[in-house]
C-alpha cells in the first residue's frame, strides 16, 4: 500500500496487527475514525490503555477483574465448595449468563498445548491443586472445550486430583436444546446417546 | 454480556463501535491485547490518537496528508493540467499503485447521496470548479465508482464544467484483465463491447 500520510500508515499498521484484521480492513476502520468526532477516538484509545495498564487477575480464581478479589469470589452467596474449571474469561461470562451455576470458577488461562509451547506450568493448575489440598473444595467441574488440548488438560488435572477425596464431574455434552438431530455431528450425537439421562430428569 | 470487569467492558464497548465489529469480535480483540506486551497497546492507542489529532487534508487536492500540500501536489514532475476526480484516499492509493497516472487528484470526500443526506455542498466540488476556472486545467478524468450515486455526482460535476473548454474523460470499464467472460456481470460485459478499442491499441 502506497500511503499518502505517515500518520495514516502508522495507524493502519498498528490496527492490522490485531488478529484477523488485514490491511484493507484496518484502512477501512481507520478512515472511519477520521470521519467521526476526534473525541470518540480519544475515548477508544483511553479505554484500551486503561485496560492494559490497570487490569488485574483475581487472586483466587485468576479471572480478569478490576480488583484483587473478583466480584464472584467475593460474593458470600456463592458456594465455594464447588469449583468450575474453565479456560478463560469468555467461558466464565457464558456460564454466568445461564444463571445456573452458583459455585466459584478457576480460570486456567489456556489449555495444555505442546504445539503452542503451553505446558502445565504456564497455566494456573498449581493454584487449583493448592485450593483442593486446603480441603474446602468438595467438587471440581471440568468445563474445558472438548478438543484434544482440552481433554489432555482435563486428564492431567484429573490425575493430580485423584489423591484427594473430592467429587469430579464434567459438563454434559449433547444435542443443543432446540437443534434437529439430523444436523448434529456424529460425535456429539453419539455422546448424547451414551450419556442419556432418565426421562423424568428432563421434565 | 456479563462482564467481570468495568475496564474490560469499556474497552469492548469502544471497540464494538467500529463498523463491522460486533461485541464478540471486540471481546476477542481486546483479550488479544491483554495477552501481548502492554507496550504494543500503547503504540496502537498513540497511533490512533496522533492520527486524529494531527492529520491534515491537502489544501490543493483534499487528500489525507501529514502536511498542508501533499507529496503528490507538491511534486514538480506531476502534470497539474490533468486532474483525476476520486471519492477518497483509497482510490488515490489504488491509482498510485498502478504507476499509470502522472497528473494530480481531486478528492471529493464522498458522493452525492440524498439518502445519506450528502449534497454537492458537502463535497469539495466548489474547490474543483475554482481550479478549472483559474484556467490551468486541461483535462478532468472522472474516476468515481459506477453506482447511482457515482453517476449522479459525475453528471452534476460534468454539468458545472460544461462552460469551460476542457477535455473530460472517464476511466474505462470492462472485463478485468485475466477474468473469464462467463463470470463477468452483464452490464460490465455490455460496456466492454460498446466501448471496444482498436485491436492494435491492446497490443
Ligand atoms: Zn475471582
Ligand atoms: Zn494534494
Amino acid at each position: 500500500m502506497n500511503f499518502s500520510s505517515k500518520l495514516l500508515e502508522n495507524a493502519v499498521n498498528e490496527v492490522s496487527q490485531l488478529p484477523g484484521i488485514g490491511k484493507r480492513t484496518a484502512l477501512r476502520l481507520v478512515l472511519h475514525l477520521l470521519k467521526q468526532p476526534t473525541l470518540q477516538t480519544h475515548q477508544l484509545a483511553t479505554a484500551l490503555t486503561n485496560l492494559v495498564d490497570d487490569i488485574k487477575l483475581c487472586k483466587k480464581c485468576h479471572n480478569i477483574s478490576d480488583v484483587e478479589i473478583c466480584e464472584i469470589c467475593a460474593n458470600p452467596r456463592r458456594n465455594d465448595e464447588i469449583i468450575c474449571i474453565v479456560e478463560d474469561v469468555r467461558d466464565v461470562m457464558a456460564i454466568e449468563n445461564t444463571s445456573q451455576f452458583k459455585g466459584l470458577y478457576h480460570v486456567l488461562g489456556g489449555k495444555i498445548s505442546p504445539i503452542e509451547g503451553i505446558g502445565p506450568q504456564n497455566l494456573t493448575i498449581d493454584s487449583l491443586i493448592d485450593k483442593v489440598r486446603k480441603g474446602d473444595v468438595k467438587e471440581v467441574i471440568f468445563a474445558l472445550s472438548s478438543t484434544i488440548e482440552g481433554d489432555t488438560t482435563n486428564f492431567y488435572i484429573f490425575k493430580q486430583l485423584e489423591k484427594y477425596t473430592i467429587k469430579t464431574s464434567t459438563i454434559a455434552r449433547g444435542i443443543a436444546v432446540g437443534d434437529e438431530l439430523e444436523y448434529a455431528d456424529e460425535i456429539t450425537l453419539g455422546r448424547s446417546i451414551v450419556n442419556r439421562i432418565p426421562f423424568e430428569n428432563s421434565l
